[in-house]
């Protein structure tokens, strides 16, 4: 499997602009047709610094919509399949989502449930646990963001098969990039970080600076591929994604058949429940 | 508080003459009467590469035992709590533990729940989940060596309100240390890695390198202090437990009372069962 993750510096509220400079940077990508798949950033045809829920709420976008029919012409002339951070607006409802798309168009979206600072205040946190998706034979998983934090969220995914997981980002500090390692190795799973670079500069706010460094990471935590702090890029790895079919350690240990979940009990206790004491 | 990390290098099998120089070099740190909790490694009065469960049977020790009354009179003169890790015999078991003990003496212990490579064969593992006991006002909770690659172990301690880990190990990996970053990080808890140095060799065995290294991280995942690969050494840090108390975040985040246990279900289902399909 060639996988990909794109980097990029999207122009706040300029959505079809966004739009086209994503695809055809895409496209002028060297091995853009062997690419399988490609994760691009959180929110990344919108950017990330709305002013409040009103704004939001006239720059999201159904799924489908423009933004996964756009991509899905892409994937149909590439034949690959893409996971596009985006906002979505689903009835009264809008959700920091990510779509897969592939040549048949959407196949799958996650709503964020961890939602970071302020979205809190303007999205709509999801309720439904990470999915994991088939692209192809591989089982691929999605999770945004500020779920990194939460070892739950790529535990879940990779309990539930996924061999890579995309995380669209839109990271404002430096924390998970580091972190997929320790994701990777005690999921054994690929871990494909797509984050922005460049700031959100809106007038009347802080500008936001996002860190960059997009990485892949392997089962073992080595570093497959990283980009720099502030590059716009698109780069790639040929990974082999069935090792993430194997969770045996070279010390013998399969580290999922030898979990044990009737001692991890208070990880699914109500909050306040039980020992949450101190 | 002011934690301390023992890092040493034993001679396999030299029970009485590791606890002494273990002693001696606690009490020959300058700050000695000052430290209110030390943590040393996994295993430290034996060594680690046992022959086989017959040569583990024999250097096991219950606990209370001849180590926790050793190291209980220690804690008496310099009024202070350690951890230990050593070999527990418990009637025909014998598992790798950790004890806390204090002035009074023994304050409780935990039984290494995930063991590693070749333990599996010549331990039993333990069948409770990771326990949190006072040292003072600080609630300080255990986990051993391999349980670092389970974030579900650190976790449960930090549900339960541990404010320190206490992580005595004997890494031949070096993995962990860079991980327990993320483990204080995701649950903004100080860790406190207390790790072998040196090897073991054993004749007829291949010689096991230990990875060093200790180190103690802050709830922001700075590492506080560490040791090299090489060196026998105990190493303190003042620090302020209650900074583990509030899980806020810089961004408002609170990042307990925003975990959504409902969707964390496939992380305590028996094996095997529903989604853990791949």
């Amino acid at each position: 499997m060639l996988l990909a993750v794109q980097q990029f510096i999207p122009e706040f509220g300029a959505v079809e602009a966004n739009r086209r400079r994503l695809i055809a940077a895409l496209e002028a990508t060297p091995d853009a047709e062997r690419i399988d798949l490609v994760v691009l950033p959180e929110l990344i045809v919108t950017g990330y610094r709305f002013r409040d829920r009103a704004e939001l709420e006239r720059l999201a976008e159904p799924i489908p919509g423009p933004t996964t029919e756009a991509f899905g012409a892409l994937a149909r002339r590439l034949d690959l399949h893409l996971v596009i951070g985006l906002a979505e607006r689903a009835g009264e409802r809008v959700y920091n989502s990510a779509a897969l798309v592939g040549p048949t168009g959407v196949v799958g979206r996650y709503r964020k449930v961890h939602l970071f600072a302020d979205e809190r205040r303007i999205f709509d946190a999801g309720s439904e646990p990470w999915p994991v998706f088939r692209v192809g034979d591989v089982p691929v998983g999605i999770m945004i963001c500020f779920d990194w934090i939460y070892p739950e969220a790529a535990r879940t995914l990779a309990l539930h098969g996924a061999w890579v997981i995309a995380v669209p980002a839109n990271l404002v500090l430096p924390l998970c990039q580091p972190a997929l390692v320790t994701r990777s190795i005690e999921n054994r799973v690929f871990t494909a970080l797509a984050n922005r670079a460049g700031a959100d500069r809106r007038q009347g706010l802080e500008p936001l600076r996002f860190t960059g460094r997009s990485r892949i990471v392997g089962p073992d935590g080595e570093v497959l591929v990283e980009v720099g702090c502030e590059d716009e890029a698109v780069c790639t790895v040929e990974i082999d994604p069935a090792l993430a079919a194997d969770k045996t350690l070279a010390s013998g240990n399969e580290i999922f058949a030898e979990r044990r979940p009737d001692l991890y009990g208070a990880l699914t206790e109500p909050p306040g429940a039980g020992g949450s004491g101190e």
